[in-house]
């Protein structure tokens, strides 16, 4: 969930420059158009201490017409606002249509800061989260544009955050004694916020996460995605009053931003690492056989694993799969490749064909491809619009943690090689005849879209790389140090699910 | 939740064989039309034991092509589906698009049953219930018409029911031991599910609550209201298919379904209803004591009281107000007159301006017309589309949760005269000088629409009236018994809650 805001982006000063002078002008004029708009614009920002979310709004405020945008400051709550139910704070606090209201903390701070103090138990962390999900319904229903943002820094960022401002005698006042005894609780912080955050990232109403290591990158974040959310609901939405206008009117689907930043998960991988012949031979007898045990072990526990492998074309699954049913008795396992769907399976929800291929108890499912192609080639290639691949993260998410509340033990692993790689074994295998069945035009085809397949694997890792099921990415230029990582993987998931 | 099922429907057998005859004939037609649409229908049969599920689905088979149907009867899940999330099963009995689905008892039945033998808390019951309302969401997301209907039986209907049954050699079979052990958990049952129906009956899948005392009735009611959303789903989605097709087409707005019995739960009331002068006053002292001794205790816990007045007009609203608030001190309570909204409230979600006006601890509100505007007046004077209304149901029912969950004590009341006596309070206003300011035009143009309010009344009670907040109804043709009841109402409302 975090992967994706901790590969270090940064702007140019001169780049930030040029790129604001624009933003600016641009903010500006539809701030103008959204006054008689008519629906509200609501903007949540939330995050760690010392990402710089007063920053961010203080820029927001600077790049366009304060006197319509009113901020909330997450106070502890007065009494008159302890008498009534948690959420009338922020109903008395929601901006007319036209308007621009910017929450600090948002409705979600209350929640995760109860459960991070463990003064609410996670079943009532969930209560509370499933209120919060239908109140955003409710906005979006009615019309509201919501934007939520949550600004995140690593440990190791943040720790150097709060350092670096309690130095500077003009911020020290910002760094409190409550500041440093929160960042003793970031892993559990970073935890309850990745269950909060996936619980309430909706199709509707999902959350834009940005990497807080860069002001300059995070504030065009922010400007940019806020451009571009508007101009697209105020083309779908016009100014027909929400009350009168068809429900199917109430929000543009939500178009994925153009990036800002340079980097991705799989820009800053280090695909140098690699592993001689003969470690390989001894360490992939020992991989298998301790996944051989594991899997035994699950099976006596009645435990079920799937494992989802998805990489880039040539990465090697096929090699890194066989390595893993090498480790296995045949009744133990199954390999589900997936194609495009067939014409019965297009006849139903697309996850269904996924449920039908649930394993019984105790056996190991290997996915070549998976669900996930629905935010990767129904995506690029535009097989589906972009409100269904949107609503798709949710849905795959309540997917696997069904799968998971269930006692499956769910590995998901995505295999990268960088395009010049990608390249060289495309040629090998036009060249070798008994390998040529394995290249096709589609091949060459996605190869041509590389960078669009870049961002949405980014995007899927940002959505669902969740706390119950993370993706591995896997370093897979050096086939060897490719498939011992995958076998490593596995039999590391069983084993501590055990 | 159930009053409206309760009435005692009944149609005559001429009137049904007429209807069932052109009913056959257009449900027919219209399968024929939904073998090439782009969507499957989805129809969950859920209820009582004994209110005649399955002679309901025996007769929606008999009445269409029963080839391109399929049901799903809720048999002891099997070893190869206790091996998977409880969804599985369902998911693998999805049909595909263009063919209709039946489920008896659906997925809801599992979390109930669990819930009503105490195999689970009541956290873990809402739980499941939310992973319902998401896979609920995800098949209407996709396309999906899907219909709930709830077979009802009163307790004593119930009883009956099962008593002729096992009576009747022919039926004997048909009534288990189980069936009589879990009448006895009738009222536990009853409680549990209208929990779950509160929580999964949403704006995108409502349920649809069939008084099954009469069978000509309970067939005609869920044959119409498959049909009319047949229609409606086809003229809105066409045979797009539904991954292309915006979301915005994703499904019809969910129209009412007109009246298939003659009853609603207004046309049943006993309006004979009376007190005489000397009991009146006698009791109005009493009441108005109890009242204020309640309000009194309610303030030192600091619990507030949300009184709603909703009824015809001229049935006495303003009178039972002031007996209420006749016994408190005037620091204790507040009016909050509900007029159409001003233009600063219309530039908020409709909810909002009651949000503003939720009392302060230990205070008692009494709102003369309220939220349920939404769904009276909006809806019958079309103020709203019936997106917008029929959305608000479950927005209320959420909203009135959060009062509770808070300690707020919410009292709801309807009071109702029948037309000749508001015909002749109505003259009455007109020929009494000091009275002429309370009957303006609108009086007498609601009152033309009595037969459309009337509906709308029912649906409301049906679909608000949740076992955390039900309504009361008050027969106010006679002024004195109705005052006299609403303050009764009102202290108990408060003497339970503390």
């Amino acid at each position: 969930m975090f992967e994706a805001a901790e590969v270090g982006q940064s702007v140019a000063k001169e780049d930030y420059e040029r790129e604001v002078a624009v933003l600016r002008a641009e903010l500006l004029e539809t701030q103008t158009q959204l006054k008689t708009a008519n629906f509200p614009v609501i903007i949540v920002i939330g995050g760690v201490d010392g990402a710089g979310k007063g920053e961010t709004v203080n820029t927001l405020l600077e790049w366009m017409d304060p006197r319509f945008i009113e901020t909330f400051a997450l106070t502890p709550a007065s009494d008159e606002e302890r008498e009534r139910p948690p959420l009338w704070r922020f109903w008395r606090a929601l901006p007319p249509r036209g308007r621009i209201g910017i929450f600090f903390g948002g409705w979600h701070t209350a929640p995760i800061v109860s459960r991070v103090h463990r003064a609410c138990s996670r079943s009532e962390m969930e209560r509370d989260l499933n209120g919060i999900v239908a109140f955003e319904r409710l906005l979006v229903d009615d019309g509201a544009l919501l934007l939520k943002f949550w600004m995140h820094l690593s440990k190791e960022r943040q720790r150097k955050r709060l350092r670096s401002l309690s130095k500077d005698p003009d911020t020290r006042w910002r760094v409190t004694e409550t500041d440093w005894k929160r960042f003793k609780l970031y892993d559990r912080f970073r935890k309850v916020s990745a269950q909060a955050l996936r619980r309430t990232s909706t199709g509707d109403a999902p959350w834009t996460i940005v990497d807080a290591s860069d002001h300059r990158y995070q504030r065009l974040a922010v400007g940019r995605t806020l451009l571009e959310r508007l101009h697209a609901q105020l083309a779908a939405r016009g100014s027909v009053p929400s009350a009168i206008a068809p429900h199917s009117d109430a929000s543009a689907p939500i178009a994925p931003i153009s990036p800002i930043g340079e980097r991705t998960i799989l820009s800053v991988l280090d695909l140098g690492q690699k592993l001689d012949r003969a470690s390989y031979a001894e360490r992939l007898e020992r991989c298998q056989g301790a996944l051989n045990q594991a899997c035994r072990k699950a099976a006596a526990h009645q435990r079920s694993t799937i494992v989802v492998v998805e990489g880039v074309d040539a990465a090697g699954k096929g090699g890194a799969i066989r390595r893993i049913t090498g480790a296995l008795d045949a009744r133990m396992y199954r390999v589900v490749p997936i194609a495009a769907p067939t014409e019965d399976e297009r006849k139903h929800p697309y996850l269904w064909r996924f449920w039908a291929h649930l394993p019984r108890a105790g056996r190991l499912q290997i996915f070549d491809r998976s669900w996930y192609g629905r935010v990767l080639v129904e995506r690029v290639e535009q097989l589906c619009t972009p409100a269904a691949w949107q609503r798709s993260y949710a849905e795959i998410n309540d997917f696997e943690e069904q799968l998971i509340d269930h006692g499956f033990v769910v590995v998901k692993l995505w295999m990268h090689i960088s395009q010049d790689e990608q390249l060289r074994r495309f040629e090998q295998r036009q060249a070798t005849a008994w390998k040529q069945f394995k290249i096709t035009e589609e091949d060459w085809r996605n190869r041509k879209r590389w960078s669009e397949y870049e961002l949405a694997v980014n995007e899927m890792i940002e959505r669902t790389s969740t706390e119950i099921a993370p993706w591995t990415i896997v370093e897979s230029e050096d086939k060897r140090f490719a498939r011992i990582k995958v076998l490593e993987t596995v039999t590391h998931a069983i084993r501590d699910a055990l």
